[in-house]
């Protein structure tokens, strides 16, 4: 930094210009004043470098052509430059980046959950060995502070349960089915047309984008390393406006849910689906591209945080908050902090042993003596039904195949998946049975 | 502090020994191990000292009794305590004892918001001359990182608005009051037979407690001292069974809400009264001892915080937080941070310029022509009526004096005070009229 009559300034090296990108040089503009003042009116901070693509492309007024460049290099080896923020997405160029800075010496501000998830053992190795932090708070639900939350604030506390929408773009996707009785494509497009999804919408529909929040959260809540491949992870893309009906009709909500539980004997429970949601739970009220997470800790108990999960200003909001940190940490010679996993392994509860109430559903033919071949099956097995719809369809009374609903107590997934694989070799089943968890928040 | 093999112990010293002091051991206890790995296998910490009143009285076995003394010098100034917890409440010995703590170098945690709102603009200049920290996360909404949200992840934000239900005490007296139609006092004994009131429930039933945490927040979202004799207060003793069944009927709900917002020209409106929220709000549905805070940021949007705001684990979890946060300050030499004001002086809006829609009850004498004379006086004052309601009393249909209720459009307090001045001289009302605001949020 430079300093000139006790005031530091910092410069901000910022890889990539996008959304996110104009955002943070928005807000500096907007509220540096009230940022240096709020710091003890001696910490002023401007965007010197800017990466980008293409330099020649037009861009918002708020960005100064002059600090464009397409050279990665430039800004991160940039003198001037103390702080870097990567903001270009993927796991590849944006790894060098955040390596070489590190190298450098210089605090690193990242939204890139992709990166963090997939490689974050090996940065955050880099990070301590360097002794320079690396701070994510945009990384997961934007204008939530939930990573300063599990890493400061609930700092003494046994995280028992952490269960949250963090995903906008398929939250706004499964209330569109929901409300306008869209189906999955039809609602898809209708968030694309609004802005709410990216042109390839693949990693938020799939629940990969959420996953990767949910490895975060889990990897600074237990602290140990835990691989993508070892998580269950399934998108909204299979979800069924009869699905969603019924999910109605019973009190239901169906959201994306993540889904992390440390278990008595020390497992951790880690998974992403669309679930149903009890509709007189907070979660089922969180509607549109807004983002929850409900935390349960040992002291604390139940607490819950709401708010804005992307999108330019919240997103923006949560750099420039980590931006105030690193420069910070620069004054006061604060190194390494936080996420570097402190256990070398831990233990992920197999999907097979999560246990929830579901609700099932199969398309059957439709004779006597179906329910008792499907009930019979799940005696077998030991699993509790606690009800069965089979609606009529009003304009087809007397249809061959129809829809038949099971409401099962709550059983391992693996003995469920057992059962419903001897299910659907039945006559009557005429295809693979969808199911939702039903979950006890 | 004491190293050894790069590990480094930080003694506390603990000020008062009731709920939440003994919470904060017990935590210590249970969870130092993980707090030691999260923070990198190399911060121990451990209570050394305790003052108490009464070193003789029978306590929770986690209390070392070897610890105990009622010399607050003897824990404040002892070698072995690197870091200071005040927890005794009261503006006087509190006082002293953060000072001193300041003065030898120690940071100071308290969960003291009366002494920070009544005397925090010394103790923030003494911080800052000694560049040692004082954490009060503690003071505000126990459970809920307010304070962190606000001065840290947020920091980014000009806070357009700050509102919520932060004291869990008459929050649940009001759940009550409407649940089961108990009168103020009824509710109030029940509250004291849990152990969620008080013995002494002044501060709590009369709006004060919450004030104060009002006042570190608008301290810490504007940066100007305000003074708690500048604020307008209203308690819940006033409440009555008959309001809370008029709010049911008109889709409302009566909460005690803080309610802090700037305005464009940069005064800053701070209230606390009971007010009418509606249903479908989610503050709404905070019941019981929760405290919730909706915050709009100019980046961030809504966000909403929910939790516990008080109890022995819930803010013992705070000052374990901050606990942390002071450790890692001394091993970085880092010095004061926050909350000292840094504008001399702002402008808090007079009550009487604040604008809300209004219910109010009038105690008035059933004669024809009553409505239109508190109609005509309204109309002289501009102000609009939404809605009149005169309930019949059933067991009475022909009672000489009524509860008759107006429903205001949202008008400066000062006009409806003047207004209701000269409504309460009038022949034909028979007490104060009764006022609660009707909150947009």
């Amino acid at each position: 930094m430079t300093s000139s009559n006790n005031e530091k300034n910092f410069g901000i090296g910022l890889a990539g210009c996008g959304t996110v990108g104009t955002g943070v040089i928005r807000a500096l503009q907007r509220n540096g004043e009230l940022i240096r003042q709020r710091t003890g009116g001696q910490m002023t901070m401007a965007v010197k470098r800017v990466l980008v693509r293409d330099a020649t492309k037009s861009r918002d007024e708020a960005v100064d052509a002059t600090m464009l460049t397409t050279d990665w290099r430039a800004v991160v080896e940039d003198p001037a430059v103390h702080l870097v923020v990567e903001l270009i997405g993927g796991t590849g160029l944006a790894f060098e980046i955040v390596a070489r800075a590190l190298e450098l010496g210089k605090p690193v501000i990242t939204g890139n959950k992709a990166l963090l998830a997939e490689r974050g053992v090996e940065l955050f190795a880099l990070s301590k060995k360097h002794q320079v932090p690396i701070h994510f708070e945009a990384a997961v639900a934007g204008g939530i502070p939930i990573i300063k939350t599990v890493q400061e604030a609930f700092v003494g506390n046994r995280m028992t349960a952490l269960c949250g929408i963090i995903n906008g773009t398929s939250n706004y996707i499964l209330q569109r089915m929901s409300e306008a009785r869209l189906d999955f494509q039809t609602a898809l497009g209708e968030a694309q047309a609004l802005g709410y999804a990216e042109a390839d919408p693949t990693l938020d529909v799939n629940g990969w984008d959420a996953a990767h929040k949910a490895i975060l959260l889990a990897t600074l809540a237990y602290g140990f390393p835990i691989s993508p491949a070892d998580v269950h992870v399934v998108g909204i893309e299979q979800v069924k406006p009869i699905d969603i009906d019924f999910a109605k009709q019973l009190g239901y909500v169906v959201k994306l849910l993540a889904v992390i539980r440390e278990h008595a004997d020390g497992a951790v429970e880690l998974r992403l689906q669309p679930s149903f949601v009890s509709k007189t739970h907070i979660l089922a009220s969180v509607n549109g591209v807004f983002n929850a997470v409900a935390v349960h800790g040992d002291g604390v108990g139940d607490a819950l945080f709401y708010g804005r999960g992307a999108g330019q200003d919240p997103t923006a909001s949560a750099v420039v908050a980590d931006l105030v940190e690193a420069a910070r940490s620069l004054c006061h010679a604060q190194g390494h902090r936080g996420f570097l996993p402190w256990a070398a392994q831990g233990r992920l509860l197999p999907i097979e042993d999560t246990k929830t109430a579901y609700y099932v559903r199969f398309d059957v033919t439709d004779r006597p003596g179906v329910i008792a071949e499907i009930a019979r099956v799940l005696a077998d097995h030991r699993i509790g039904i606690s009800g069965t719809h089979s609606p009529v369809n009003p304009e087809n009374p007397d249809a061959a195949f129809v829809d038949m609903v099971f409401l099962l107590h709550s059983c391992p997934f693996g003995l469920l998946q057992t059962a419903l694989k001897e299910i659907f070799a039945l006559d009557c089943v005429n295809s693979e049975p969808v199911v939702f968890r039903i979950e006890q928040l």
